[in-house]
This record gives C-alpha cells, structure tokens and sequence, in this order.
C-alpha cells in the first residue's frame, strides 16, 4: 500500500479527492442549503424562490487550448458551460462573475474577441456580467466563472432524485464535442475539414447550454433526477448513482448520436459508442424519469422542441453498479470519463 | 505611439484594463444593481437586504510564494482576503466557494493542512463552504475564492461617497503586511528572525478581515465612502478619487505605523513612508467621513474597539490628483502600489 503521509491528489483523482475533503463541509450545514455535490449550490433567496450558484475553473492547457480555440469562442464557451449547470437545475441564470489570469503579452485584439463572444451569449441570455478579479499569470491562461441563477424550489431537479425503475433520459445527441475534440488535436490543416467534421468541431467549440429545455423539464413532476452532461456520461451517471444511492443500467444502442459522428468514427476508427459514453462536454441533460409518464413527457417534449427525448436506460436498485448492455448483453467500455487530476493528455 | 493593433494588456495595466473592458458591461446594468468597481457587487434581496458577492483570484507565483507559505496561512488567507471585501462595504458573510487548480504532484498533507487553514477562519466566521470546482494544474496553484455576504441596504457603504472636505481615515496600521513579505523574500533561515519580524511576516500571512469594524462603521451615516485597503493606499486611494470625482490630500506623518515596522525600516534602510503609502495587502479599511463628526466617531470607534481611526488626510475637489504632505510640504513617493500586470517582481 502506497505510503499515506506521501499521497498525492493524483492517487485520489478529481472525484476521489472531493469525497475525501467534502464530507468536513456538508456534515452541519443548515437544511435549508443544497452544497458540494450538486450542479449548483442551492440557497434560500426571495419566497419560495432560490439561488443558484456554479463555477468553473477554466485552464489553458487542461480545458481548452489557448492557440486552437479562437478567442470569440472561449469567451462564448466559458459562459456557457456555467449557464449549462443552471439549466440542470431548471433555473434561469441572472448573473456573472469572470475572474481572468492573463500572460502580459496577451494582445488586447485577443481580448476584445474574447469579450465580443462573452456578450454575444450573455446578451442573448440576459446575464449581467457584475464583477470578478483581474491578474496577471507568468503560464497559462486560467479563467474562472461564477453564475448566479434564480429558480421555483419547488421546481428544482437535483441528482440525488433517481428511483429504481426510472428511465435515463438524455436531451441531445452524445459524443459529438468529444469528436470535435479529437479532429482539434489530430488536425492542423483547417481547410481540409468536410462540413461535417466542422459541425463536430463547432459542437466543441460551441454548445448551446439547454436552458428552455431545463425549465420545461424543471416544470414536469415525472423527472425525478437532472443534471448537466459535462464529463461525459459515463463519469456523470456515476454522480447520479451516488447522489441517489442506486445503479445504472444503459443499453448502448439507444444512445443518441448525428450522422457527423457516425461517419467520423468510420472515417478514423473511433469506438462509436466509447465516444458516445465517455466523451465530455455535450453540455446536453441527463434526466431520469417516472417509467410510467416517460411516452406522454417524451411527446410533450418533441412538441415543444421538435426534437426526440431519448431514453438510454434504466435507473436499478444495484447501488454503484453502472452497466452498459448491447443487444441485451454485457459489455465493458475501454474509456471511462473525463477526471481533471488524471494524466491523460486531454485538454 | 504604439501599434494599436499589437497593445498588450500589459501596455494598460491592470486598472487600464478594467477601464478598458468595463463600461460594456457597465452602461446597461438596471439601477438596483452595483457592478464592477466596488469591493463588492450588489444585487437586491429580500425587502430591504442586498446581497454582495466578491472574488478573489489567487496565483501561485504572484499573489504568494507556495514555498514560502505554510498550507494552513494560504488556506486561511485565501478565504481572509475575500472576507474582507465583505468588511468594505459593511456586510456580513454567508456562503463561500473554492476552486482550485492544483498540481498533480501536490500531498494530501498539503491539502489536509490548507482546509485546515480555511476552516479555522471559516468556522470562527460561520461562512458555509457551498462548492467550487477543482482541476489539475500544469503548472502553479491556483485558487478562485468567491464569497456571498448580505447587507441591510442602507447601511452599504460604497467607494462613491466621498465628498470634499471629507476627513480620510483608516482603521489599522499601514505597511506591516509589505515589511512582511520583504523579509520573507530577504529571508530564507527563519530561526535568525526577532520577535518584530515575526509579527510583521504574520501580518502578511494572516490579515484579521475587519468584519466588526466594518459592520459598526457601516452604521455610522458619518463615514461617506469606505473600502479595504488591498494594493495600498496609494492605489487604492484613487479607486476612491475615481469612483467619487475628488481628489486625495494625505499627510505622510499622519500615517499609523507599527513600532515593528518603524524598527525594521531603520534596520534595512526601507523608506517607512513609501511602505505605508504603497505596501499591500493591509486589509484594514479605508474611509472617508463627515468631518464635523470625525471626533466623535473616533471616540466611538475606540471605545469600542480600543483603536485609534487614523485620519490621514483630506478629500479635496481637484479631481484626479493624489498628493501627499510632508510637515506640509509636497512630496512624490517613488513607489506606487501594486498592478497585477506590471512586470515588478511581487508575488
């Protein structure tokens, strides 16, 4: 056994090592407060209404590739991936807070289209930027987001909701922000990109954080358990699981994915359902669901969205036991999700 | 003049910076909302409280040295810092959220001893850590403290108030937090230091955020304008001057010094005015006040307290211009305070 005064956070993993020191922070916290462990922290704002509140911290090097993603972008994406976590919560997002380390040679036509990608979501979604804090950094571009959001208590969906017996449920296509990601780091050479590798990639770049479907699913009685798709749904299953104390059953070929991924994982011979499982960063949401409403919810949603909410398993009383099936049969996945502590050279 | 198209952002600095993004974000806000410039943003709450929310972004390398501090001092001061800029406006802490970025060969003992750090201030002000987001790191620490207080409305003192003829005044002694951190930089055998030196490197590592004095002065109508003093006087004393439209006449002999202080800059040969006026990280308040009140104040504050209020000068109407007095001559300090962007080699 490894020696314990000389373990290190990379022997516990991002995961592990928010079990080991959350425990201290949760034990007496006043009922009325959601903390660590959720999408969102919950606490009591105006009447029945709450405040959510998320953060992201976004590195140069570990999140994003300062000289792959153009700067209109990163600004875009940095706030989206906060409004992503306000919509696993069906809230609506009000506020944010951008704190930057920035290298001094950092050229201020950089930041202007850092800033022009910023607004053009935080106008459109009516967010109002209040603050944050600005430094210097002698490495790496470091961001770091804050996003306040309001939401109905009684409307909020947490990961601890899930009942045997659910339906898993997830509102977009899975794995197409992973294969961008990996057309980005194998590919130099733009030009030669198809249409439908750059859909890839702009769905990397680019993801729409899913606030109307989170509200409208905020509103549904029958949805027991959200959150947010960000590290793939195989590292994000897992949180559900603990949260709410069950197992997870996924029947592979249910998985929703765009003709663009299929295609590249023939073209360059990607696992199709590895990238659908283990891929990050769809920012769609994964929701279980009451079996017995799922046809009516499902329908209401095509409705309103036009687009199909797709069940992909089942919740099962297995407590921590996550299986994939295909064809009805058990299959181990090579690649499981994201853990920022991990040593595998994703950005 | 330089080319427009190739400014860096450390051409602007970091307060050109914030000038340069702001506005933006600024010019459109609803009325009810404080946003960038304050120690604070403030946003309605319930009936006649406010909430505040600040962050702090903290590097390894330029905020502080991890080699040189102890784990428990940095997860102590991380959280003190943010403290303080609830003190500023007069508010009381609630919730706390933590990012970090943290490299992977980073000990569990380090760690253990950073929460430590964190909690015995966390626990004495009963601010609740609600979440935050931890990652790898390439290369240094980094830690995102975000911290929510509230505020009874009327009470939030901004750094807008101060008006003409407003005495300036501060609440603790000047420039013990900068004699701190020179020594430590001097300093690598800790045994040789004296018992002076050693409550200078404390005033450093572990500044007391002023949360009584804030909230008490925050209920005097007489004090107009108030902040904590985070870069230096120097610096943040033209916060001040901006935010309000006035101008800063500061009496250098006026300013309160430690004997510590006083002793160790004959010692090295510091100028004890220079350390004053532009050390850093003091994290006592600055505020200007009604000056027919001023004596009264002080002797409430001391009475409660058992501290002088230190008036150290005067607002006057020449908008823009800072200057200190010397046995009522002008003076130029050679240093002013600090810049996150400049290229002075403070951590």
């Amino acid at each position: 056994m490894k020696n314990k005064s000389k373990l290190k956070i990379a022997d516990l993993g991002e995961f592990g090592f928010i079990s080991w020191f959350s425990p201290a922070f949760t034990k007496n916290l006043p009922p009325q407060l959601t903390g660590i462990g959720d999408d969102c922290a919950v606490i009591p704002w105006r009447g029945t209404k709450r405040l959510l509140v998320t953060t992201d911290l976004l590195i140069d090097g570990v999140h994003f590739l300062k000289d792959k993603i153009l700067p209109a972008d990163l600004g875009y994406k940095s706030l989206a991936v906060n409004l992503s976590d306000i919509a696993a919560m069906g809230g609506t997002p009000r506020w944010a807070f951008l704190s930057a380390a920035i290298p001094p040679e950092t050229e201020m036509t950089w930041l202007k289209a850092f800033f022009s990608g910023w607004r053009h979501l935080s106008s459109r979604t009516e967010v109002y930027l209040l603050g944050g804090d600005t430094t210097r950094s002698h490495n790496n571009l470091v961001i770091n987001v804050v996003v306040l959001g309001e939401a109905q208590e009684k409307l909020i969906k947490y990961r601890s909701g899930a009942r045997p017996g659910d339906l898993v449920a997830v509102t977009g296509n899975l794995g197409d922000s992973e294969g961008g990601l990996r057309l980005i780091l194998q590919n130099s050479r733009k030009h030669q990109l198809t249409s439908r590798e750059k859909y890839l990639i702009r769905r990397h770049y680019l993801p729409r954080p899913q606030l109307e479907e989170g509200q409208f699913l905020a509103h549904q009685p029958e949805v027991r358990a959200m959150m947010d798709i960000s590290d793939g749904i195989d590292s994000d299953l897992r949180r559900i699981m603990e949260s709410s104390g069950c197992g997870v059953k996924i029947n592979l070929e249910n998985l929703p994915v765009s003709p663009a991924l299929r295609h590249c994982c023939r073209k360059y011979g990607w696992n199709l359902e590895e990238v659908a499982a283990a891929g990050g960063e769809d920012y769609c949401l994964l929701l279980t669901v009451n079996p017995k409403n799922f046809s009516t919810l499902a329908a209401r949603f095509y409705r309103r969205f036009g687009r199909r909410l797709r069940a992909i398993g089942t919740i099962t009383a297995n407590r921590g036991k996550l299986v994939y099936l295909k064809e009805n049969r058990l299959v181990k996945l090579k690649k499981t999700g994201y853990d920022h502590f991990s040593l595998r050279s994703k950005p």
